[in-house]
């Protein structure tokens, strides 16, 4: 190591935008990796369906929670299978009768440990359900044999892997006869296209962040409101939750777009710090609801909307399944300025697994 | 009128608990008319029955989709009936294949006018399902005929209304053997019960009440953090935002218990004020997770805990199934105070109906 790596400059407040902490090439690698799972997982579906099911659960805790929310969301509109999003904790207590011995159980876990996952695997097991396992650590706990009925092991984009698990679902089902079509524009165009959001908008989050950075110093217990709906609402859920608080600890509420209007409307005033995810799925117009009323209210909002962001290569009936990954892109460069602004290590924890509760 | 009625005194801070507004007669005979409701419920519910349904979605937005929230988590561990909560605007846009033109379709409104539910019942109509209809309004937009299948017209108590539906198919479905009994005890008890709890938390709650009023003096910015799980997520989502948010334009945010610790608790500390709403329902034991936690790194929490709370008649069994409501009771005696210690009327709106958006 050299003096510099611990002078004040190397930690200075960047002149300007710098594409902090991004790594092009593994950003690409590790989507267009995630998306080479799909003869792995439409093998995995294709005994799934040869032995039947009644039911299918992508279930969660948290951040993945949010996914499996996402995952529901994007099937309601779309397929006849009787899907659900469940919550780890709610089946280890309340349980679901709907969940059978003929029900599929999809979950993702970056650690391979955590504990509400871990037991609610034990108890579908035990109920005779089939588990798919998405599971980024090899060698955890939940990778381990007899744990799982089928398991992927494979980091990170685990949003991915729960829609390439809907979209053979659905193509199965007789419902997705664009499946091979939509596959090969993802696989050809889905990891650069990302990449490309955050260059092009790395820009624009270098200012949002050190902005916010700066209106937090004032305002330190104002939360930050964030508003979004459809796919966009797991990705607005986990990101004020998952983001802000867990990793930056700053105060947030996100709200879905529709129920905004059923109360947290009224908290909105002029300096109220607002922030509308915008995607390109079927709730669009409930979240241009929320654009048209903000500006008459509020003058301290943002609008991230996706349909701005070019997707070269996918074609525009493709880009509301995907619209959430193009925010999640737009939020990564956010996040790599928020956490130098604010001098707060992103992997840094209050409380989280650092004693027993 | 007199001079009295103008003058200061008789708006001048209550010295101390008084019932404010406590209307008890009045209350025991609105919740004793709901149960009256059974046997119409019941004759609506055979003939459904009858004639054979796929699933049943609970439909609401706002606070009424906190109720519908509710009726799902209490089938959820209970009954293999396929049952749904929904939102009426992600109805409207994002569709749900799984509702077809066997499926039933159960709400509530207040006004009679509410513009998701009017066109959610248009949608729904159109789809050949049948609809349930809890109106409150008699002569409003959506209890003319044909907005429904079956109408309940009678005031407020919503959640009531749904899980007597829900009680009644539990019952059909050979998974509520207790069902007599049980509604012999809240026939007998549930109104009285109510309205003691209403007067034993009066204290408790004029207290609390000028606690609040006094801490949101020195911190406006700052939100109140509400936690439930079970059927109080329902109670404590609504709470937040259809009380405190809406009536009383504060600020707040709302988890659920197993969600907390996945993100939010990273931003408690000594002095973030939050309340936990504790049931006698299967996720108490998260509950008492979150109870166990907080007093390790706050000491501004309050937890109200049913527990506590005498319910004469109500077999210790039952309890869960309307911890909700006891928690409610609570609630009302603090919007009563804090309506008076923050002078701000419950019924003015900044925004909502008064111009459009």
């Amino acid at each position: 190591m050299t003096a510099m790596d611990y002078s004040p400059a190397a930690w200075a407040e960047t002149e300007g935008p710098c594409l902090r902490g991004f790594d092009e090439p593994g950003e690409i690698a590790s989507i267009n990796g995630a998306l080479a799972l799909r003869p792995q997982i439409e093998h995995m579906v294709d005994q799934l369906w040869d032995q039947g099911f009644d039911r299918i659960f992508f279930m969660g805790i948290g951040g993945t929670y949010a996914s499996a929310m996402q995952a529901e969301v994007y099937m309601r509109g779309r397929s006849a299978l009787d899907t659900y999003a469940g919550n780890a904790a709610e089946y280890l207590t309340t349980g679901c009768r709907r969940l059978t011995d003929r029900s599929v159980v999809i979950y993702s876990s970056v650690s391979g440990n955590t504990k509400e996952i871990v037991s609610m695997v034990e108890k579908v097991k035990s109920q005779g359900a089939r588990v798919v396992a998405f599971v980024d650590t090899p060698g955890s706990l939940l990778a381990q044999p007899g744990k799982w009925d089928h398991l992927v092991q494979y980091p990170k984009n685990e949003q991915l892997k729960f829609y390439m698990v809907a979209n053979y679902l659905m193509y199965k089902n007789g419902e997705f006869p664009e499946y091979e079509a939509y596959n090969q524009e993802m696989e050809a165009g889905l990891a650069q296209g990302l990449a490309n959001i955050e260059k092009i908008s790395d820009r624009w989050a270098w200012s949002y962040a050190k902005a916010k950075a700066a209106f937090l110093k004032d305002h330190p217990d104002l939360p930050h409101y964030f508003i979004g709906g459809g796919n966009q609402w797991g990705a607005t859920y986990s990101y004020a939750m998952c983001y802000w608080e867990e990793q930056m600890w700053i105060r947030t509420k996100s709200i879905s777009c529709p129920e905004f209007f059923h109360g947290m409307q009224e908290i909105i005033t002029a300096d109220t710090p607002v922030t509308l995810f915008m995607g390109e799925d079927e709730q669009r117009p409930l979240a241009e609801r929320v654009a048209r009323f903000l500006p008459k209210v509020c003058g301290n909002y943002t609008v991230i909307d996706t349909k701005e962001l070019p997707m070269a290569g996918i074609s525009p009936q493709f880009r509301g399944s995907i619209s959430h990954l193009m925010m999640h892109a737009v939020n990564n460069r956010v996040d790599a300025y928020l956490e130098h602004f604010l001098r707060h290590p992103l992997s840094i924890r209050r409380y989280y697994r650092q004693f027993d509760y």
